[in-house]
């Protein structure tokens, strides 16, 4: 059986050493769906293009949240992010917004965590403009589907 | 069709005037789960009697996000948190944990997106300490499953 | 002479006690400017109408910043803001930008400094997403023009 | 006309890619001023070089908010600051008190929103110690006066 | 034997709740000190009378460091810190400088934590500008000195 | 006499210029302890073997602020930390928890300071959790114990 990595030979949590480990390029793309009641879904979407920008916040609420990753969670490092964005797709059939957060950085250790916060932190922000109008939202599919540089390669979720 | 109340009449978005509402006691459960390989479970199951201890850390991480929510939602009001927990529930099969999220305040707004804040962090932290196993750990089901206090009064997920 | 009250009998800076004073409804408005080379001006309003939505990520930021006021001013008691808004006017003659930020609590102290942050941050914003174009945007006017609430009343700039 | 490159081609919001951009020298200097009462200026005054040091109060406030420029500006990159001070300038005959806030780091950006924030954060921290005394106070002339470094070069306020 | 109430029946760590508690005035005294060499005693004390005020910027320190008690300790409650400050007393028989800290609160639950983090970040800060010269420097003696308030009453060190 | 590198010729607060020091790799261990009833230790350390895991919560709290270390000391560079841990000593004689934090880093300034911001809050951490049992604990003992790279070379408390 593997181990985690994530501590040491005495089982207690640690902020693992890349200290080793070379700079590299490194890139990941999260994405995650917050699904809804189809009304909501229109409240957002008649928003988006003219008055109550929900989106828009979300947006800004992803790319800042990707900045306090290391102060989220507990044992992940303090990195450069050198790019973040997030972006929205919209899916009527399902009745679902997805949000999609690319990180990059030229670093020791990926951004993979760094996607996933942004991620969260947008549909989180959706769930909070929205939830006046429907409290049954919900989040699902949040998820790494893209992850470059690095040992370990490239990942890509199939 | 209704209105989001995060936006003025000029469709701006705003921390909404909460200064007329009632300081009530109010309470929320949010939960969410996530999803894994069964090794990846069963690492995670012998680490938390033992060494290494994923939920125990896990469990810190989204005590402590709760505190940050105001920081990280953009429309989200500061309030004093009375109580926070978190509680994991394993699910072996479906290779999945559960994170439960409860949170109290006496405030003129609530609680639920420190429930749901919480819950996330709690379910990144367990990502970020097993992704080195597992990259393709997937977060669903995040959503309220429960809010009292407040004019909208109590809200139970079926 | 007069005796500024953030210091102590000692000359010592303190947070200083406001545990007896009453809580009140208290309101602020401040507002400032930022004045830029019309083609900047005109690249800025350009874009709140259709893409790039300078105004919209600094409204964010203003608000936000709003909620930081007392991580970021030494002496500033931590409150607990219940409406922070943050609006634009564009001055087309004079090629400025001006930002009202609307604070408001129940609380023992005002909100001046929380509704000068969120001015400042937001002037603050434009200017990062402006820069590139137009290094010489200059802040100014930056004041308080309603102060209502608490024991000293209401203030009211001319 | 010019493009905004805070938004992709699509007018979204965010944090631009560095990772092609070489890590070089960069220098940014930002000014500002307070305009108060000449009363509350020698209040400040007397205060500063015996009892009740305002400035030094500002300064570290100046400083320490140089580091939180990234959580604050929703576009702004972290960097690593290599260097930060604030220093002060009186000027009795126009009644204020200027700012100056210098940064320094080896990046792949530059340093001019530290130095602004730095400065404008000073400025507020008067504004806070003193308004008990000066409601009116004002902040203005905020602006950048020198940026060297990175492929945009040299900068100089005239 | 005992039983420590930051875990609930289930041993998991939790934020107490404390909605039933009064709010109460309550106020808390902390103590600490740093032993250094007597050469570096002496550049402190010679700086905070005319240049290189080492205990100004330490005081601003302890009480910034106040309000963020709640981010840095996992289980304590978030609270409207009243006041705060920070005095020092030097002790050149032990070549000691003493930081005391002094936080009042009207509250559910108490501000000892508030006065202890007060006091160990200024003593820290105390170290980082006097390091250069003494990397020797020992904190030592930090303890609660008073507490008044809430339903377990007074404590008072002897 | 010597002179406070924290100051510049004015005798003002900056944070020091390290842009010209080298990038090494550098590390720091501080160490600290809490001195308690030994009624108070025997709680601690049957919770940390079965329920109530004081020490995993106070190991997770010392971890996550040494990421904080240069929000907390004023003139403290941020750096990115490569690694952190913190583990801890029982010593029953003397009915004590003395806490070790290890850092590292390839940056231009060293990480004592964050060593030290890592012992002290595991530290008070231990103390917010036991002190309904015991007011009375006592921190004492916090001080650097090995300092490697940078100019300055090696450190090692005797």
């Amino acid at each position: 059986m593997g181990k985690l990595n994530h501590f040491d030979n005495a089982g207690e949590a640690i902020m693992v050493d890349v200290g080793q480990k070379n700079e590299t390029a490194r890139m990941a793309v999260a994405k995650g769906r917050i699904r809804m009641q189809s009304e909501t879904l229109k409240l957002v979407m008649s928003g988006s293009v003219k008055k109550g920008d929900v989106l828009g916040v979300a947006r800004v609420a992803g790319i800042m949240a990707t900045k306090q990753t290391s102060s989220l969670i507990p044992l992940c490092h303090p990195i450069s992010l050198e790019h973040a964005s997030v972006s929205f797709e919209i899916h009527e059939d399902t009745s679902e917004i997805e949000a999609i957060c690319t990180t990059q950085t030229t670093s020791k250790t990926g951004v993979e965590m760094e996607a996933l916060t942004g991620v969260t932190a947008a549909l989180l922000t959706i769930y909070d403009m929205c939830k006046a109008s429907d409290r049954a939202m919900e989040i699902h599919d949040v998820c790494v589907h893209l992850k470059t540089g690095g040992k370990s390669g490239e990942y890509r979720r199939d």
